[in-house]
């Protein structure tokens, strides 16, 4: 197993907001959020977080990898549906605390329900939020995979 | 004051994944993070967290409004710069647990530092990651305004 990533510690925040050092902030629980969208269109594909050893790997092979909280492991993104994503571009926000990949997808989808994005779905135009519970959505995407012969019965 | 927005509680999985109800997940501290992307472009604008009174809001109004976290206050995109985030179309993720916005900008950039997108930095092609504290960033884009006169001085 790879050594422990160990990225720069924060320094002032006009270094972290306008300079050009890398110096990603991980929260109290070692996590950074991450959105993956795509590089062509520009299409929001997923969202995950990584911890330092995810952001690590992914720089070091240029495959986007998180961490997956619910089994306490990395998460190379792709390991069981064959769905890469290859990082076209990295970047960070203003203040280094969000990390957005501009990624090609290597299969049809990155949804583990068969859709390209898992934004797949919208709030009904023009839904009354007087009453929260009655908001409805729709699908705005057909599915581009069927997971259930990518991942196996569920 | 509004009374607090109240969603519905989570159901099943596949009601929560393939369903029509919009059963947001808040985490722990109650935040849902929240993307948000030029409607137009698809560009990524920006990244925060909402609460419930925060997404209620946003839906109710037409407007993003995220939770300002240091403040600890409801902050209506905008309110202090002019430059609004517009919500053409408001999606949720496959476990509802990360918001996208699909926005316009009323304004030239919605990053405080005068940036279009707060993703104005990319990581430098070929950077070396086998020591993470040589990595570095340069910029990907130019100000679209000046923060100091929309701001205020800092």
């Amino acid at each position: 197993m790879a050594k422990p990533a160990s990225f720069p510690a924060r320094t002032t925040t006009a270094e972290v907001e306008l300079g050009t050092l890398l110096q990603p902030k991980f929260g109290p629980d070692g996590m950074i959020p991450c959105i993956a969208a795509d590089h062509a269109t520009g299409e929001v594909l997923m969202f995950a977080f990584m911890n330092a050893e995810s952001l690590a790997h992914t720089i070091r092979t240029g495959k986007a990898a998180f961490w997956s909280r619910s089994r306490g492991k990395l998460w190379i993104k792709g390991e069981e549906s064959g769905n890469e994503l290859r990082v076209a571009e990295l970047r960070v926000d203003c203040d280094q605390d969000v990390i957005l990949l501009r990624v090609s997808n290597s299969g049809p989808g990155a949804c583990h329900n068969g859709y390209r994005s898992c934004f797949y779905r919208r709030l009904v135009p023009g839904a009354d939020p007087a009453d929260p519970t009655t908001l409805r959505l729709e699908f705005a995407d057909s599915r581009a995979f069927d997971p259930a012969q990518v991942y196996g019965k569920k």
